[in-house]
């Protein structure tokens, strides 16, 4: 059966109606604009009719929508907290649609859960029942399939990999986004090297030509690019710690696959024969064996296909 | 319906049968000696053999056996693979206690998942569906069950967390075991104060008194007791590695409990304390207020309760 799967982001919120085989037959793109609470659910809505005004006009039959949201979805109440969407504190989502549209299966996740559901459907993880994506943009985060369900945990958080700790002792830095996080996202990346600016240590860098507030990863990308050995400072931190914990996820987990998105990969895909060396050092030896490292093969897509999926597959 | 239980460990095995109100009502302890391959298994058959003829003597049915070995069971195969017992490589445990008892339910798991499934039926997890046990003796292992299921991953060895890397760089002296039980480890703790001693640190430690080949993790704790400043550097390197490790099962697990057993805790339940506080340091912080950290209700029991519960519980 053909489904609805919507991908809300902090910004724009995706629609697409897919049928069985992973045809994406239409679809619709809205930005949130200044949304907040209720208009963003009136616009969910909205995308929803029309997408089923579509399908309804081709004689095509939806019986399930699945949504990916940017955030926490509580499996047991059906709300869901999103961090980026004014007022979506404890947003009665499910209960919402359902109201709306009694007659559909409706199923909620969380995008990091919808990114590794993605690639299992239609990407890099088929016929996997045990992966893990490791979403690398802003912030960190890991989607867990295990024994083919999403690893939840008691409160739905479960694969908050960017509080993962990788180097002692505690420094105060670490305190609002986790150590993996601060060494290792595009915002860490970029705080790395700015840290290292203001200590005075780069100043015959590519990077100290920009305004120390404006770097950001993709700048000190472009300088490893260029053989800056101050950017490979920067990247080589980030790869260690990129490393030691695909090390850990293989250790704990022992996953067939892992598969890398988000933002900065992209950019950081060609890092990735480093990060298995590193990796390969502190793992677990059988299981970091039986372990693929893999880039998305659905990029920015993978949400919305791990949300048609979410709809399709029980 | 009553079951037996089988705790095969590395010296010796002990057996029970349960009933389902989890009383033991008759057990069997036999030492391993220096049996081998086959012999383990026909020792394994006599045990049974002994409890089914007391249980029909009693007139009690017996339908189910469940079994925990002190390695890797292989779930597609049934083979399982114990480092310590000599000749079990990759021995057909399943296959061959199939051919005896045709007529019995026969479940086979690791130690570290008979463990956490010990706690959850009559240990410190108690109605627990996300839980992890963290056995730290010799080595270090954990026993996760998420969502009532025992994490396996693609070739059973998931939860080999005594590999987690917690500290950069990598140092050489992690090949052998990993950087979380080179520290934190029985052995570990045993071999950091044998490391300090041999650098000259602790020359004025209740420790350097003792021969340094024979330093063992008790030694290190009753120098803690008495005050000893440089034992207490070593509790408190291990202390941090425990946090740390607490914390990335938190942020990656979302589990309800944290059970701590195996020999080591034991005298360091103390800790517990000090543990949580450097584990909240690190972890996604609202993952780290939903866990309870407890010491383990079974003891050296938990893997024949469990074994009772992986008989039992479907």
């Amino acid at each position: 059966m053909p489904v609805i799967a919507i991908d809300l982001g902090a910004t724009k919120t995706a629609a697409a109606v897919f049928n069985e085989q992973g045809d994406l037959l239409f679809s619709e793109i809205h930005q949130l604009k200044k949304r907040k609470g209720k208009e963003v659910g009136a616009l969910l809505q909205q995308q929803i009719i029309s997408l089923l005004n579509k399908t309804t006009e081709k004689k095509i039959s939806i019986t399930a929508i699945g949504i990916c949201v940017p955030g926490i979805a509580y499996a047991k109440t059906g709300k869901v907290w999103c961090p980026n969407i004014p007022e979506w504190d404890d947003y009665p989502l499910l209960e919402e649609l359902h109201n709306f549209f009694p007659d559909k299966k409706i199923k909620i996740d969380s995008d990091r859960a919808c990114y590794i559901l993605g690639e299992v459907w239609k990407g890099n993880a088929k016929n996997c029942s045990d992966a893990i994506f490791l979403a690398v943009g802003t912030g960190i985060g890991a989607g867990i399939l295990m024994n083919n369900q999403i690893l939840r945990g008691c409160n739905d958080i479960a694969g908050a990999i960017g509080w993962m700790g990788l180097d002692r002792p505690f420094h105060e830095k670490y305190i609002s986004c986790g150590c993996f996080e601060y060494n290792a996202s595009g915002e860490g990346i970029a705080k790395v090297a700015k840290e290292m600016i203001s200590a005075g240590k780069f100043k015959e860098s590519e990077l100290s030509k920009i305004n120390v507030d404006q770097i950001s990863a993709r700048n000190v990308f472009d300088a490893f690019d260029k053989n800056d050995p101050f950017a490979k400072k920067v990247i080589e931190n980030a790869i260690e710690c990129w490393g030691m914990a695909v090390a850990n996820l293989v250790s704990l987990f022992n996953p067939e696959k892992i598969i890398f998105g988000g933002g900065v990969f992209g950019p950081a895909l060609k890092y990735l024969y480093a990060i298995q060396e590193e990796a390969k050092k502190w793992a677990q030896p059988i299981s970091i064996k039986h372990v693929t490292l893999e880039g998305s093969a659905l990029g920015t897509e993978a949400g919305l296909y791990g949300a048609a999926w979410l709809a399709m597959k029980d």
